[in-house]
């Protein structure tokens, strides 16, 4: 017996899981792109036992790298290579919801529970968890809010961030901080939530949040949108925030990664013909049916086809034809992956400089890739557009193009930043970005950040390699 | 020429200011409860000045206390009493827009902005700052994000925090944070900007901020409800928050808050008469004229009626009508210490305790001071309730009554702590909660808090005896 084999005093022999076998899952990240060996797997059951095992982790000089369902795409939630000893510590057996109070339009749920659970509940409650993005259904809440993801619902409701109204945390040093309250305003002091979430695990591990739930919606309305360019679809959104409805999407779509879509998607049919060069995916809603959505999804339009904001439109019919247009959108990274090898980004920039940034960059990735195809998708409601450059057709050699293609990241990501933007918008920077964050990121910011980790985990035992440079 | 002279060399003779009596508004809060006698008063004229400033009284060992409008109700921008030597910093020069741009629904502004300049500026682009209260004529920029201020519209729009898209901060070592984007969507590491946010000035000195903005509102509506009891006006709050508008404001009163209004306001007229024993404010709103507010509002209170939730309600039938309901609102706080002495809270508790609070409390201020008149009004939507304890008719020495019933705040903090509450929702520590934050917070939390507050101020030279106990 080992020192290491303790922690099944912790966990129970079942849930530390030693064979490589069965570790072998939690060393490596769904794409396959980061591989890293931990010395076991550890599944807590509760936050008491994660508490504990962080305590025994100090004490056997392991490092902690905590885990949800993995879906993340920067790396985060697998050790590093050439890291230090560590444990995976997998959040996914805490996985109830604690509470829910629709009165409150709150619920409580453990880190491990799954974001589709979570909508689930709320739904049966006839409340909406706002959050949507197309790992939901494997990925789970700790890591939703230690990544502060986004997804296509942000723009009306904000990040993962802005869903919080409390936390449960357990510190690097093993105390847990029990904050873990529905209040909505709250000025006592500093607001520590914020570091955990988007933290990574490099802060803590969150282990249940209270979360911000709202009314469901009774009504929705989409439209795909035919448009001349990036900057009509500005104007287009300008129209759509000022028509009186929530405006819970607003995605703009290059015509090159619709092709794409329409050329290796299952079941996807084009809502529009396309000949245009982009495209917009629109999206209303209301929490009663007797919002006159409709009306105004069509004077919305109308006006924008007469302004010649929009080229031509459609309104769906059904709920098939709606949720038609947002399978497109949701199938479109799986569709792109069989096109061919890519290099891609996660920027963003104002919402207002959108245009400058897709256009200088469609210029300056043209003068230096001439042979690559530039896609761009994304939430342009939010300024999050993501950026691809993917290799001539027929080409197979991903690494070949990685080679060739690879510092066309940096050229997005600086053009970005030239613009007030991100280089990292919604994905995190976990192992993936961190070159980035060396390159791109304010010294002094960078300075605070490590000031503050070194407050916190002192012996850097949490997530050690990841988001500091 | 004292070395505190040469503090002139950064911000010019003019706006160094030495004298008592130019000193003497910033060595006393408005209120007139805390005072502290800075040893001079900097009114630096840009960041860099700023900065500068930092760095010299680093060299001369003085303590800085940043102040902005000088609104606050927590003794946060007045020196401490026995605090160490120090100067007020006051940001009231640094009052530029620097920035706004209508099409990214954002704008730029220096800490020194007045809060209602700003919404003007937003106003003419055809847009809303959507924060909202008392103070907001003269509150600046600054301090409404360094309390995370709140007000009647954060059930839609959040507290101040929300509404921060970046920041431009200055450190304790003088160096600046330029984090100044205009960005929604940034994973590129901790963020940073949520603990300068609610820092009541102790990390740092918020200099500039990048603001998010809304769609104007072009419609709205209001109605004043006559509720039987705290729980019914929660019902009638869900039913409210399902009707498909924007619910913008919804707040409880007291029947005895009402009379008050009555009797000391000036020019207020109550839209009902006061025989329920609880009142509710509501207000919708909409961007665009089309939708049918009145109609939801209607039907929204023809159910309630039904249901007896509200006992009787009217609908503002005009502008007038409309300012009339929040002029009451706002109106309130003076009218109320026109009424006598009192003894006051700002506690916050999850927006479906709302009634078991309420109702906890009142027995409980009851049973120890019978002699006491207790009164309730307050963001219901967002659960925050300002509970209040009047001396009898008649009396009128504020120190004997503050004397007397003084313990009812750690009473009603308790409560409200006991239902997952805070004891400090939206006026922040500054100098007047530190013992409750000894009380009430978290142990964990106020230690974390202090890890980190070493890790910025080391030295501890930012608004000492300030939010940490």
């Amino acid at each position: 017996m080992t020192p290491l084999d303790t922690l099944a005093d912790i966990v129970g022999p079942k849930n530390l899981l030693r064979d490589p076998g069965d570790i072998a899952p939690y060393a490596v990240d769904w794409r396959g792109t980061w591989r890293g060996e931990p010395e076991a797997v550890l599944r807590p059951g509760s936050t008491a036992e994660v508490a504990e095992a962080v305590r025994r982790c100090a004490a056997l000089g392991l490092a902690i790298v905590p885990a949800g369902g993995r879906t993340g795409l920067s790396g985060a939630a697998v050790p590093a290579a050439n890291g230090p000893p560590s444990v995976v510590l997998s959040l996914e057996r805490l996985n109830r919801i604690r509470d829910l109070d629709a009165r409150d339009f709150s619920l409580v749920a453990e880190a491990g529970c799954v974001v589709q659970a979570v909508q689930q509940a709320a739904a049966e409650a006839g409340r909406l968890f706002p959050i949507q993005w197309g790992a939901q259904g494997t990925a789970q809440i700790g890591g939703m809010l230690s990544t502060n993801a986004g997804g296509i619902r942000t723009l009306r409701w904000g990040n993962a961030r802005e869903l919080v109204l409390g936390l449960e945390v357990v510190l690097p040093d093993g105390r847990v901080l029990d904050d873990l309250r529905r209040v909505r305003k709250d000025n006592s002091g500093y607001a520590l939530r914020h570091l955990f979430i988007g933290g990574e695990g490099t802060l803590g591990i969150i282990t249940a949040a209270a979360l911000r739930l709202v009314p469901a919606l009774r009504r929705i309305e989409s439209a795909f949108v035919a448009v001349p360019s990036p900057d009509a679809a500005l104007s287009l959104y300008g129209r759509i925030m000022e028509c009186g409805a929530e405006v819970v999407g607003f995605e703009l779509c290059a015509r090159f990664c619709l092709q794409m879509a329409e050329r290796h998607g299952v079941g996807l049919r084009m809502p529009l013909p396309l000949d245009s060069p982009w495209y917009v995916m629109v999206e209303i809603a209301a929490a009663h049916p007797s919002v006159p959505l409709r009306e105004m999804l069509e004077e919305t339009l109308a006006a924008a086809l007469e302004g010649g904001e929009a080229l031509d439109a459609v309104i769906a019919e059904s709920e098939a034809q709606r949720a038609m247009i947002w399978k497109i959108r949701e199938d479109y990274p799986d569709c792109a992956r069989r096109e061919g090898p890519a290099v891609g980004t996660d920027t963003a920039v104002p919402v207002s400089a959108v245009p400058a940034f897709v256009n200088t960059a469609e210029r300056e990735l043209k003068a230096r890739w001439p042979e690559g195809r530039m896609a761009a998708i994304g939430h342009a409601g939010d300024g999050n557009i993501h950026l691809s450059l993917l290799a001539p057709a027929g080409w197979t050699d991903r690494a070949a193009w990685a080679e060739r293609a690879g510092a066309m990241e940096a050229l997005v990501n600086g053009i970005a930043v030239s613009l007030g933007g991100s280089f990292s918008a919604e994905h995190g920077i976990g192992q993936s970005k961190r070159h980035a964050m060396a390159t791109h990121k304010n010294p002094v910011a960078l300075d605070v950040m490590r000031s503050i980790k070194d407050a916190l985990d002192p012996e850097g035992r949490m997530n050690p390699g990841k988001v500091l440079p």
